[in-house]
């Protein structure tokens, strides 16, 4: 009797960029394994290429397992081969869950008096949104639906959630201390 | 022959205000302990006093270790005891190593035309801190030599680091906002 192993599973990061998560793609991953040759004894190692259907609304650490994939081996059962889902770096979105955050960089004037945000969504479109609330350091604007798409159902989608950096001026002159006083004094 | 064990030291929380760690402090913990009767076969409860002797700078997790204060037995070794100091929370300070954090409430108003900043020190002090900058949302103002003493030497001390939290108006007339594009235009 025999009694076969099976090795820990090979574990294979995935890079996947945002879009990829927000419309589902199939990746195409190239794997080199030793294979067992017909002889029951010697063996090779050949490439095998392993077809991933990425999902729309998969999220960073979603795991993808092909079993026995590993080497194959006259004594051992070969190992799973399980790809990991890592998000690549957007440019101007990052992701919490299933709601997208942008960062609008905006002067303190703007912040006071009011203005809009452009935004190229993930599936190309720009999007207007007029701010003319207060805009103070914490404060959010919330766009409902503009976020990723959900995986259970990939028709309702997250938020995009604004937030703002404020860009104070480095000085002001006397006179325009004074506008800001009348302008702010309670 | 007979081994003796020694049982895993008994850590307990020593509880410090942040003015306990400025100054040093001396501090009385009441354990109670079973102890060896004299005839060796026999034991009792009695209470001892282990006196603390706290030193200017030390800082959340330093270990202060008794050894063999635990319980006696015929058997075994007593365990050490081990006092580690918790930082009790301040009102208005929080640490960061040496240094002391304090966060000041200011209108938009004062941040953008100046104003100053009377803090109570750890000692009973007041200080009065000018601020002629103007502040933005991640803005510091560092007061050298205000902080917390150095453990080592607590002739030395850290800096004591201003932090600002500025509330914006919640509505401005259609006045006002002129008044602030006048202001704050480019």
């Amino acid at each position: 009797l025999v009694v076969k192993k099976q090795d820990p599973a090979i574990e294979r990061d995935l890079h996947l960029a945002l879009e990829d998560l927000f419309y589902g793609c199939t990746k195409k991953m190239k794997i080199s394994r030793r294979v067992m040759n017909e002889d029951g004894h010697t063996s090779s190692i050949k490439d095998k290429i392993l077809s991933i259907d990425v999902k729309p609304g998969w999220k960073q650490g979603t795991r993808i397992k092909f079993e026995k994939e590993g080497d194959q081996g006259p004594n051992c059962i070969p190992a799973d081969i399980v790809f990991v889902v890592q998000e690549k770096p957007h440019p101007w979105f990052s992701r919490q869950q299933d709601d997208l955050i942008y960062t609008s960089h905006i002067d303190l004037e703007k912040a006071l008096t009011g203005f809009s945000v452009e935004i190229q969504t993930l599936d190309g479109r720009f999007i207007n949104v007029p701010v003319n609330d207060i805009v103070h350091p914490k404060y959010t604007k919330i766009v409902p639906g503009e976020g990723m798409p959900m995986s259970r159902d990939p028709s309702q989608k997250g938020n995009l959630i604004i937030q703002f950096e404020i860009h104070f001026p480095e000085k002001l002159s006397a006179d325009r201390k004074r506008l800001v006083r009348q302008a702010l004094a309670h």
